[in-house]
């Protein structure tokens, strides 16, 4: 790559979910916690981005989090924050980004990544990124397929079609998370690949393909940046407009219907931490496959997930289970049912719970 | 009973146990706790001995417990308070107490009974202890033996022989805590009952018995009692005096080697609390087995002891588990597993962790 084909970061930290409840919390998204790194998500993605190739990143977040984006981050390390009035999910978030960028430069390639994953092989990311440049300067929108390590339920896949360059292939199709059976026929087939939600595109590309397949938001989006504030680094669009948008996935609103896509396999330690099963996953382990965090003891036990975060924690004698503990908020549970903390949030949300929304204060 | 055989209670508060740790801490020993009942163990064992039958309960304690005791017990309840200025076990205690009655009423029958038990058919308590009244007015000393339910192996059993009364038997000895086959064959004889630690006897016939069995104790715990400092109704016996008693209980020092001694069999639904299964065991329980308390959520679970103390707590799909969870401590363990709290316990004490002497501030 040379300096005229510059990657821009657009990094998205909309999220505010709590499926690691209780250390995620609706005021402390996931990209916010510090997980398995020496920093916290968003830190650690802004990181693994910077570099000779890369433009300092447009961070696109909720303006909720604003003063959460500013903790979490080293302010020198940013190239511009968009704050969303409104969660509009990632089309409408991108779309801002790309007409920031079409200002200077429409065929500025945007590399669209979520704030709360784990990439642990960025070697492998890079390299990655760099086979993807030429398909999306030939205005392909070009995705980041992960190899399957097994025949997960979680996650959408990306079908690949043809080879369009050494590793490059066009995508045939993206399909919804699929059910046990059709996850484990998937995987057999070698042809599919996890939707990690990272993308590589040009700007112009990206607005185009939106006001082909949904004009209503290419529309919405764009009064919305045109007529923003800016202070600074910082741009808040316009609220009514922007919230007027439709609610729609980029995949769902851009790649499912797009002609021109790609997908660039790779293999590099990616992890979205989705659940306790996932963290467990990517945490140091000791010889009884137990990870643990924080001020805890553990005797006797295997397999297990033991986060302790400002409080003391011993387990003695278990075997599989994801315990979590917070000053306020404690979770127990086996880590194969990492997923049901969904219905356990839901039901304190309904009943009005503050550990739901934000940590109680506390001191030692 | 007539009114001049009134009995005279007196209750033991010198344990500082951490068997329910984190609930339980050296600075908020079992007797502080609301456990299944409506007040404090204390409390409840003290209204366990009101009524026209008893006298006002003499408490003895720790002075380093004194404003423990005082927060936990209404001062209108009790007759008098006997800080003990060391911990020497119950023997020396239970002399305190015999002194202190010696100098009213020899004959008075005492009513010795620790403070972190629970008797659920109080009646059937009382009817023992009117059992019991004619053999300790006639200097038997008596012990309350608890009809085992069950080969436990964590109390020493008492041996009965001969009746002495209607309910009254001659106790045949003392035995310790017994390995699962013996406890078996215990239980199987129909002979042996539990030794909860419940007496009835004369003051002067446990303190000759004292003096027979074990003259230094006798000795020492004399020279105490006559160099106390009294104030009001709180007896401070002398610290060095009563710190060169040896530190033994009353069945090995008194009990064991005595020839008069009784036993009146009982069932009264007693438990010493003495780990969370026994905790488990007492508490109310859901259609699953599960014994839930504060502000805590369970789901797809059975037979767990799930206990919030001023913390939310939820628990999805576990089975026999001990949750117990305070804002500075948590612990997770099979229930089987319940007596390994020790274990932990002593790491943390050797780690001089001060989460085992009291709880940590925190606020909500």
């Amino acid at each position: 790559m040379t300096t005229d084909t510059w990657i821009q970061p657009v990094i998205l930290s909309g999220g505010s979910g709590t499926r690691l409840w209780p250390l995620s919390r609706t005021q402390r998204p996931k990209q916010m916690l510090t997980l398995g790194q020496d920093r916290n998500m968003i830190a650690a993605t802004v990181a693994r981005v910077s570099g000779p190739d890369f433009a300092p990143p447009i961070i696109v977040a909720g303006a909720a989090h604003e003063a959460l984006v500013d903790a979490a981050l080293d302010q020198e390390s940013i190239g511009a924050l968009i704050l969303e009035p409104a969660a509009r999910n990632t089309a409408p978030a991108i779309a801002l980004a790309a007409h920031k960028v079409m200002m200077q430069a429409p065929e500025t390639l945007l590399l669209v990544m979520p704030s709360d994953h784990l990439i642990k092989d960025t070697d492998a990311f890079h390299a990655a990124i760099h086979a993807a440049a030429p398909l999306a300067a030939d205005e392909w929108l070009v995705t980041f397929g992960i190899q399957p390590s097994h025949a997960e339920t979680g996650y959408g896949y990306i079908e690949a079609a043809e080879p369009l360059s050494e590793r490059g292939r066009r995508v045939a199709r993206f399909h919804e998370k699929p059910d046990a059976a059709r996850a484990e026929a998937y995987v057999e087939s070698g042809e599919f690949y996890w939707n990690a939600g990272i993308f590589l595109m040009r700007a112009d590309a990206y607005l185009a393909a939106l006001e082909t397949h949904a004009e209503d938001i290419a529309r919405d989006a764009a009064t919305a940046w045109a007529n923003r504030v800016t202070e600074g680094d910082v741009d808040r669009p316009d609220r009514n407009a922007f919230a007027s948008c439709a609610s729609q996935s980029i995949d769902y609103a851009v790649m499912e219907p797009a002609a021109r896509k790609a997908v660039i396999p790779v293999d590099m330690g990616w992890s979205d931490i989705g659940g306790f099963a996932a963290l467990h996953d990517v945490l140091p382990k000791d010889t009884h496959g137990n990870a643990v965090h924080g001020d805890a003891i553990i005797e006797d036990s295997s397999g297990t997930l033991l986060w302790a975060e400002d409080i003391l924690v011993a387990a003695v004698g278990v075997d599989d289970l994801a315990i979590v503990a917070t000053p306020d908020a404690v979770t127990v549970m086996p880590l194969s049912r990492a997923q049901d903390i969904k219905r356990v949030v839901d039901r304190l949300k309904a009943d009005g719970r503050p550990e739901t929304e934000r940590h109680l204060e506390t001191r030692r």
